[in-house]
């Protein structure tokens, strides 16, 4: 598809679009403001009413605020990431709970026979984590409309990760993600997006 | 975690608040109001900067736009998806493409070599999913920047869909989105969130 496009057929205003995404950036350094649980309180309660798969809200999210905690971290990421996690002012692991269904009658009233639909652990695990996954990006979107930056990191070890911090085998490490006021640096120039012609079809 | 929690601690405005997350809707009904190329177009060119690993973009858009189209859809869905989704002014089929890492050297100029780190397709599948996924957030949010509401539907036959409408094997459907404006009685009462107590533990 190709056409012609204008940010002013948004609803939302210009401000809050670059708040969220054409002025928002993945951080590599951070300033040592904290990042308090007010904060994180804040974002959560906003993001939370994004929709999930039977409103299962499958994402956990595990701040290591411990210096003991980050140290169990470090070994797991790529090189390239140790440096900036050791000094970001906050660093989450973010996990789908697998076992989320078993309050799936509590959050999905309605049809209580949900549960038993996911009964089968594979189906579950694929269906915690695409939905964990969404929550993600809400998340990301929720971080940077508390006025901070997210540095999110595909470079680590998400096996270890998980047996490092979540022994019970009822979650799954997605993703580790640093959070702060982007410090000086923080970014190269913007790397390349695709063309909307090159994303959406019509048939 | 347990912590007092306030809108205000979040720099994005109320408003923008209560149209991305707090007052937005999964809709189940819909208006006639067509939902435009332009609207599409400008909806992408929003959400397009939100960060992937290796900037990869893998998530493809399919508008069912012909009625042709949308009836090769329908089988698809499960039961109760079929008729909001026959009379909604737009439906998308939205899928990753598992070779994504053709375009690294373009996308990710700085590390020319990240398209040979996804070689393996079963790791490339696993990436694929995982980014186009946390672009399915970003679009929900952007369909909601643009004023209007959307309809993800957990209940399809992905591998159908897959194969009816991606022949070629390098992409995999994740989910049917309705969008539209909302009709009357789109919705019911909001189901339950979790608290940030049950999401959110330190370390």
């Amino acid at each position: 598809m190709r056409a012609t496009t204008s940010p002013d057929l948004l609803a939302l205003d210009r401000a809050a679009q670059d708040l969220l995404f054409r002025a928002a950036r993945t951080a590599n350094t951070f300033t040592d403001e904290p990042v308090t649980d007010a904060q994180v309180a804040a974002i959560h309660d906003l993001i939370r009413y994004g929709p999930t798969a039977y409103n299962g809200q499958p994402l956990r999210v595990l701040l290591l605020r411990s210096a003991a905690a980050r140290a169990r971290l470090l070994p797991h990421l790529s090189s390239s990431n140790r440096a900036k996690t050791a000094s970001a002012p906050l660093v989450a692991v973010l996990a789908a709970d697998v076992d989320f269904h078993e309050r799936l009658p509590e959050l999905y009233p309605h049809r209580p026979q949900a549960r038993d639909w996911l009964a089968d652990r594979a189906t579950r695990v694929e269906q915690a984590r695409f939905s964990a996954t969404l929550q993600i990006g809400y998340l990301l979107v929720g971080v940077r409309a508390a006025g901070l930056a997210a540095g999110p990191m595909a470079g680590f070890d998400a096996a270890g990760v998980t047996r490092e911090f979540f022994p019970d085998g009822r979650h799954e490490a997605l993703l580790v993600m640093n959070v702060g006021r982007p410090g000086s640096g923080s970014w190269q120039d913007r790397l390349p997006r695709l063309p909307t012609e090159d994303v959406v079809q019509t048939l």
